[in-house]
């Protein structure tokens, strides 16, 4: 029985990691760690767990936390996150990054698009990326994963088999990605205020937004060569959810069914990709650690669309999957 | 033609002023106070206004105010609303006040509701509510009006006429209110995240909400005597509009067609009141300034319900009812 | 293992229950029972549960259904529910209802309110109401049992202890209900079509909904007298939850410590009902068959609040716990 | 004062034609047209017009409209739609068709992706498209107007300014639309039931919408040679809106500022289309007439965004648009 610590516990993320250890048959959650230094019950910082778990957050030290726990889901924000990470590593613990901070591999990538100092720049690169259906060897063997980011995710599942079967050009990639507004996190903002993008539709942070280097990071990889892609993410007045609609070049002669048979034969083994003739819905998904994903051709280009739910497969269901390799447990348990 | 100025128009009801405004006939719109410095335009404070009006928020006194303007619509917390307004009104302005400040005619009610001592106590008492149904002539002759909370609007149009009539007890009601989250105001807290509202129902308030005692006051006015409801709000997942399912005791022998009627005659000729056979729904009146109520006997118990725009009826389109009264033009000019 | 079969799979209901199941240790789905004769695929009826269930839907006839299973669900409309489970009973299966046909112990009642001759009346108040927290022995013995309708577990968890205790009297009460669309069913009809309930508050049902006389009769059970309450069903814009509002006359001396008390003790030991002291919301039982309440004092009234899960604890869930209890293992399985 | 009739009055473009109607000054309402005979009130239909308009929807003969009125607005299906104004027109009524029945020029095309024989081919090529922002002076001299669709309303405002001015390519244009429910009409429907969309998103029609075409065609026109784009509508959990986000090569050396510059040169003196510098929403012009549009340049590639309202600048206020240069008055009397 694993022993399992959250860090930064009071988030969406955190919420939603625990919802799914409360049925997972493999772990013990030992602790909860938090900057609050008022040891709040986790029943005041999520209702919803009133009469699940019976725990408090604790302001507690990489040595406390390695006392308590085997393995830690590190919730926490970029640069912190990492800073933190050194200290539970050096302590023994194995570790599920849950943040930004080791995913991409190169420093100054890294620094233009976070805009600040890696506290742990050596690493980079070394850090195997969770996401089980392109890198699970590599994740089996770690103690440090960075669990992917929740538009990286739909993208690249949908896009990498196409790209490493040659089907589809690495050039001229549109990625137009939708996501629910838990995406944003748990801190009130004007933003997210409920009257303001309750009822409305809105893209935000076009060609800035920081998960499209790490698509082009991954899909290069699966490519061979360089992929650059736009990304274009909106915000979908839903809690959770995202859909991904992938524009791409196909390769001369490839047609609708020769984009299904190469998701067909990637994902057969897969116990979390679905690959669907209908057009996926984000509801379809909802609440489940599955990625439903179609193709389709029109009017000359790949249209590859993927939806999963952005706070489980998409973040706590990817980290529970990536925790399950780590610790040599069946890779399903407790999330079917 | 009119000229008018809105003091504090960045939040919600200063937006749906606005957009009343902007096909208003009767009047012109020359000054939007705030507190801020900077003078932003109302288009990057409310972007929907882009194109509609080409004005900026300005921090004004209430000399450049009374220079500017005739008529100001008070839209400011309680306490700073009726401090500003004892300047304005000594600058020549008429005043509509949506704050609370003037609505409890007792001051000790009014400081322990609110908590503060009243800036302008002497006012008290000889302020018109402004509730045309039942406070016209009232309205019409004041230089001040005290615009009423959206909950009361509801309430009491459901249930003084029914008072008034003696076909209900004063003693007993219970009025069930739900509420759009644009009711909370512009400000970004946390119970009005849209993760945390969206896809949720809730209490607050319970018993302790500072509409009850204004509930009380006019249907004491509306029964003769003394009226105490037991008022329980509630949060509804969407932008606006209230319904109020109010509980009564019939007095002997009334029945359905007695409520009916009752309600029928009393709003023969009112404009903006509607008595309607059917369940009404918040969606009926969503944009508008009118109040749908319809009555039913169940259990000997007389169900009053009536729905309302909180924003409209029970804010801005209130207050523009109450202008058109004040300032001699036709009652519903600009609201149909 | 038990063998289970839900018949009747295509609507919410189902599709609940089939989520459920899937998490279940201690059962085996063996049949999805439905009238269509094509035997759809569970996937293309319930695209959530693609890789979830490999199983078809088929039009089986009780024989067939006593061969594969030993418990079944049944979630059909009223009286087609109670044919068909004459003869499920009869082919020797254990069958949770989820209809209303068994939860009205008094025929004529029944059938003035259902419209429709009962088609299995001698079994009428000789079948369990499957409420754990006030039935629990005798749903423990049962081979058939009534699943509780929705609206009246929010209420009767509500009210029952306070009632029971003698704290609060049987008469005047008056139920406020809140429920979510899924409550309404998989059918569409205009009432539920998206625009029109999307952004709109409404009340149906007044003084009229079936789930009155279902209310009466437990709480008439748990005073030892009898209980009328006047029940007004509400739609809120949500897919799931229910909030009740109870309003109730408090017993002489009793205040509000007195009834969170009488909750507390009546809770002490049952594992999904919560009592809780700040208001519950709706989202914080979402997904689980948890119910939280909470009592106040105010005005001279006790206002009891509960929330639970419409198509958990007011369906699937409760369904679960009952089998549980029939089928002799832990009452908490699969559903923590 | 003109006489207008709406032909098809009981859905939503009809409700939405009736609430500008409610404030337009140019226009009396004289009758509303139906396939019902019972000649239901306009308030028994849409419940939100009761005290606005005292009408009866009648089953009218195009003889009997022309009696009444000077001006029809058609919205119902196409061929149904074409069938009617033929005979609306040989009575002597002017046309706003708001069916998709006289937008496409070429009976083949129309006829292949509406899979219905034209009923008055001849018409075809001869009939304005309603968008004045392109084509004003011709809707000015037209007795038929064809209204345009919503989808292609948002992409055509965003993109033919731009081909037009030679700044992006007509090859490889990629049309990704997102549209609330409304769009989808008032007829109840499985896909559009409350639980089934809420909470969700979803692509539907990928490469084989209607809309795709009638974008082609004014493109083309737009750029001068055959445009051919890749359309892809997504259905939005909310009550209106379409936000279409659209991607093109661009012409070598232009960049950001000349996308925006030609923008605001092609929309200086328009009414109802607004240049906007940050990213906009669909509820920046939710109940209003007006588009906003921006461009970015992204990753080497033109990103435009337009919102609109799919009921009003989609449908009914470009219908009120038309009809105000139709008849000879102030383009913007009544919408603004």
């Amino acid at each position: 029985m694993a022993r399992v610590a959250i860090i930064g516990a009071s988030g969406y993320t955190g919420l939603e990691l625990l919802g799914l250890f409360a049925r997972h048959p493999g772990m013990e959650v030992t602790a909860l760690a938090t900057r609050q230094t008022d040891a709040p019950h986790v029943a005041d910082v999520h209702p919803s767990l009133r009469g699940v778990f019976d725990l408090r957050l604790e302001a507690l030290s990489p040595a406390e936390l390695a006392d308590r726990a085997d393995y830690a889901f590190a919730c926490l924000p970029h640069a912190a996150s990492a800073a933190m990470i050194t200290e539970l590593l050096d302590a023994g613990l194995k570790v599920v990054d849950l943040s930004a901070d080791y995913r991409l591999t190169d420093r100054t990538v890294y620094e233009q698009w976070y805009k600040v100092t890696h506290p742990d720049p050596d690493r980079l690169g070394h850090v195997a990326y969770g996401l089980p259906e392109l890198y699970r060897s590599r994740v089996r063997e770690s103690d440090l994963v960075a669990n992917p980011g929740c538009y990286p995710t739909s993208a690249i599942l949908a896009l990498a088999p196409l790209l490493k079967a040659g089907l589809i050009s690495g050039e001229g990639i549109v990625i137009d990605s939708k996501s629910g507004v838990s995406g944003a996190g748990r801190d009130p903002k004007p933003a997210f205020h409920f009257p303001e993008c309750n009822e409305s539709f809105t893209a935000y942070g076009v060609g800035v937004h920081r998960h499209m280097p790490e698509i082009d990071q991954v899909l290069t990889d699966a490519a061979g060569s360089g992929v650059e892609v736009l990304f274009t993410p909106h915000l979908v007045p839903m809690d959770r959810g995202i859909l991904s609609t992938c524009y791409a070049t196909p390769a001369d002669g490839v047609d609708q069914d020769g984009l299904m048979s190469a998701l067909a034969d990637f994902y057969r083994d897969e116990p979390f990709v679905q690959v669907v003739e209908g057009l996926p819905a984000t509801k379809h998904v909802a609440g489940t650690n599955n990625c439903h994903v179609t193709a389709r051709l029109a009017r000359g280009r790949a249209v590859v669309i993927a939806v999963i739910d952005n706070l489980i497969k998409g973040a706590a269901g990817a980290a529970v999957q990536n925790f399950n390799l780590m610790s040599g447990q069946e890779e399903t348990l407790g999330l079917t």
